[in-house]
This record gives C-alpha cells, sequence and structure tokens, in this order.
C-alpha cells in the first residue's frame, strides 16, 4: 500500500476562486514518509520563487499495491543549444524527429508562448492536426500518481549524469509517464518558475532536455502532449490522472553490461 | 496573519465518493506551526478509533490578523448523571433552561438519535418549531476558522479543572464559537467516536458536559444548533463557516478578582 500525495498551492485565494498558481507536486510514498513529505511540500509552497502561497491543499489517498505499474524512465539527452529562439527550434526538430507534424509543431508552440498566465495542467493536442482535443481550459490536465519506484538509485542516477535539481528529477518522472500514456507521441514543457528557463521535449525514445526554452524572469509555463490521431482521449486522461506509476531507471548489472561490452 | 488549517480524512475513498467520515480538525495557527500541525493532523486520520483513514484532505489557508474576532471561552460544568437516560434528561432539561421549546429538544434528541450514520457538521434547528433550517443533508455545516487564543493557557486553564482530553479541548473551543454566532440559543453534540460517550449542552452560560449522552461502542454522533426564530440563517452559516475566531478563556487577573471578591 502507497499513498498518493498531491499538494496544489495559489495566491490570492485558491484556484477555485481565481488565485495564482505558485505551486504543485506529487508523490507516491508509504504511509511513514507522509508527514516529511507534507512538511516538504508546505515548505515549498511558502518559499516558491514564484511568490509565497496563502492557499495550500494537501490531499492524500491509499493506493494499493496492485493497481501500480512499472514504468521505464526515459534517458535523458541534454541540447545546449544557446538562447530561447535555437532552443526552441532545436526543440521543434525534436519534435517532427518524433512524428508531430510540422504544422501541429509550431500550433503547440503558439499556444504556449501565448499563454497569459501558468497552466497547472496540460494540453491535449493532436500531433498530425495540431487541434486541442481537451475541454480543460486554462486549467489543463493534471499528471498525477506517479513517483520514482526507488528514490536513491534514481537521485543517484540522475547525479552520475550531473543531473542535480529538483525540477528535472520530476520532469523525468511526469514526463516518463506521459510517454507511457495510451497515445502518446511526444511531451513539450517549459517551466512557471520565472528563475527555471530550462524545458524538455518527451518523446518514446528520450527526455531530451533544452538548456533554455523561454526567457529569464518568465512566470508563466505549461506542457503540451501531443497524442496520435485517434486517441481516446477520455482514456488517456484517466490514465494520466488516476493510474499509479512507478518509474524505474536501468538497472544496475544493466550499467555493468554496458561497461564490459 | 494566521492560517486556517483544516483536515477531513474518510475510509473507502473521499467524502464526496461516500467513503466514511473518520475524523476531521480544524486549527488557527502560525506558519512555523504548519508542519507540526499537518503532521498531527494526519497522524490523527491514520490512527482513529473510528478506523484509518485511506483518503485525508488538509487545506491551509491564510487568514489576515485584522479580519480575526475575539470570543470568550464558555465557562465548563460537568452533569454526572448516570448512564445515557439520565444523562439525554438532564441535557433536555439545560437546553429547555436556555429557551429551546421542549417540542424542539425532542425533534433535535430524535434527529440525532436517529441518525443511520455520523454528520460531518452540524443541523441547524428552529429553537421553537425544532425544523430544520438548513439544507444541508447528511452533511451538515462545518463549524471553521477558529482555535485558542492561547494554548498554554487554554491546556492550564483545562487541566486545572480535571479535563485533560482532547475531545474537551476541542468541544469547548467549538461550542464557543457556536454560541457567539448571531442567532444561536443552543448546541447540543455527542461524538461519533465510539470510545467517547460523553457529550454537552452549549448555551451562553455555560458549556455543561454530560458524562453520558449516548451508549459506549456507538460510531454515530452529531451535532444540532438551535436558533432564535427569524434567524438569517445564511448569515449564521457564513459565520460558523469563514468568520476566524479566537477563543479567550479568562484571565489570570480575572481569577484573581474572584479571589479577592
Amino acid at each position: 500500500m502507497l499513498c498518493s500525495v498531491r499538494m496544489r498551492a495559489a495566491q490570492g485565494g485558491s484556484h477555485e476562486k481565481g488565485g495564482k498558481h505558485i505551486s504543485g507536486a506529487e508523490r507516491l510514498v508509504s504511509k511513514e514518509q507522509l508527514p516529511a513529505i507534507t512538511t516538504a511540500m508546505i515548505n515549498r509552497a511558502l518559499l516558491h520563487s514564484r511568490g509565497e502561497a496563502d492557499f495550500i491543499n494537501i490531499t492524500v489517498e491509499a493506493v494499493p499495491a496492485e493497481t501500480i505499474e512499472e514504468v521505464a524512465c526515459l534517458p535523458i539527452v541534454t541540447s545546449t543549444a544557446s538562447g530561447v529562439t535555437a532552443g526552441r527550434e532545436a526543440a521543434k526538430e525534436e519534435l517532427v524527429r518524433a512524428g508531430v507534424a510540422p504544422a501541429a509543431v509550431l500550433a503547440g508552440f503558439e499556444a504556449l508562448a501565448g499563454l497569459r498566465a501558468s497552466m497547472r495542467g496540460a494540453m491535449v493536442v493532436d500531433a498530425q492536426t495540431g487541434k486541442r482535443l481537451d475541454d480543460r481550459g486554462e486549467r489543463g490536465i493534471r499528471v498525477s500518481r506517479m513517483d520514482m519506484l526507488d528514490e536513491e538509485s534514481y537521485v543517484g542516477w540522475l547525479q552520475q549524469q550531473g543531473y542535480d535539481n529538483s525540477h528535472i528529477r520530476e520532469a523525468v518522472i511526469l514526463a516518463s509517464k506521459v510517454i507511457s500514456a495510451p497515445g502518446a507521441v511526444a511531451e513539450l514543457c517549459w517551466s512557471d518558475d520565472p528563475e527555471y528557463v530550462a524545458g524538455y521535449v518527451a518523446t518514446a525514445n528520450a527526455y531530451t532536455r533544452f538548456t533554455q526554452l523561454k526567457c529569464q524572469g518568465s512566470p508563466i509555463g505549461g506542457r503540451i502532449i501531443f497524442v496520435k490521431e485517434n486517441t481516446d482521449v477520455e482514456q488517456l486522461i484517466a490514465y494520466l490522472q488516476y493510474q499509479a506509476v512507478l518509474i524505474k531507471v536501468p538497472e544496475a548489472e544493466d550499467k555493468l553490461d554496458a561497461v564490459f561490452d
């Protein structure tokens, strides 16, 4: 039995009352970890670079072990194209390589870059037509109920590759779940944290991190999930929101095999 | 600036999905106290005598200091009428003394004793006619956003009188807020904790604790707020739910004055 812990924080009242989204967090943890995890989530909401929250909601829900799926972690690649324009060009190429039609890539970038406020959740967009398929407006689809299978080996695996910030730790888990969803082709995301300008494109092949996808200081971020034509959107959304998923990094044996190959 | 912290916990899914209510809690605390308070609330939900929760929701909301009202704590009286029948008779007499019509008292007891499941919130009932005035069904009105002004002096004041359990600590705060509400005449309550058979009647004069108002082992409890005729029920409900209130115990000076009078 694990517990899904979900936090959302806003400023100027709750999200429902029009408050500005400050911070969110998702974990799947044991009961014993609940006090430490909720404390960390509250501190995060109160000390966020987007501002101090005056509304925090935390939901804890038991998740039976037998309903949890294991999903392989995406390998991480970094693209160091310098500046926003070059970063976005490289990200577009990556999306096209994954099978997103150029017109849909363009529509996606326009939708993200045109946001007037951050989205808490994701837009679901047709990878061929570029048409938005979900009806959740500015709220979007929240990807929920996921975590790393083994925190220690995950953090170690990231550190070996030189990744040590919480943004990437959480984003790789989220993206690995997104790409495992039925119909998902690719995900494009940049953060709403004004101090964090990196972003990523996730595909079945890799999580490609672009060192700059937005301007320094911009508090507006969001994510787009591109899906195959004829995807059952309700089924996809149900998977993203409700299917509990633990993300598994390549095992030590695999790494040793690679060394001796 | 204080923070309102509200917890509700259920078993078999969330309250909205029909889960059984396990536990609730209300505090008004400083930001620094949030980690300790939320940890205590989670442990309470997981270790409750009504069962172990599998759904917990915690909401934290900033409350500007200037909006908070101070309300005097009700003095506590204990009635040791022995057994459920004698306890309920004594409670009825107390309600009638406070101005609740005998027929309304009877209707109130029938409503509480006839519940098939615990109510998370209170019923609002006309003190003359006995008619229920709120439209919240089995959910009732949750009395929210209240705490003691000074925890140490409150706990000390209770201990001086021999009261040292958490039920009474929380109930006296809630009842003091209820009785300060516009139109409130009296409150009748017994707990949904199967191990806690005491209950109370609160009036403008006192919080009268009856050592037994329900049978040992019964997991069904609830509360009734009796109100004057022509009470503005929506205004009363808004006060009970949203007005932040800190409850103040009689000051040390007052107690000394009493000694030297």
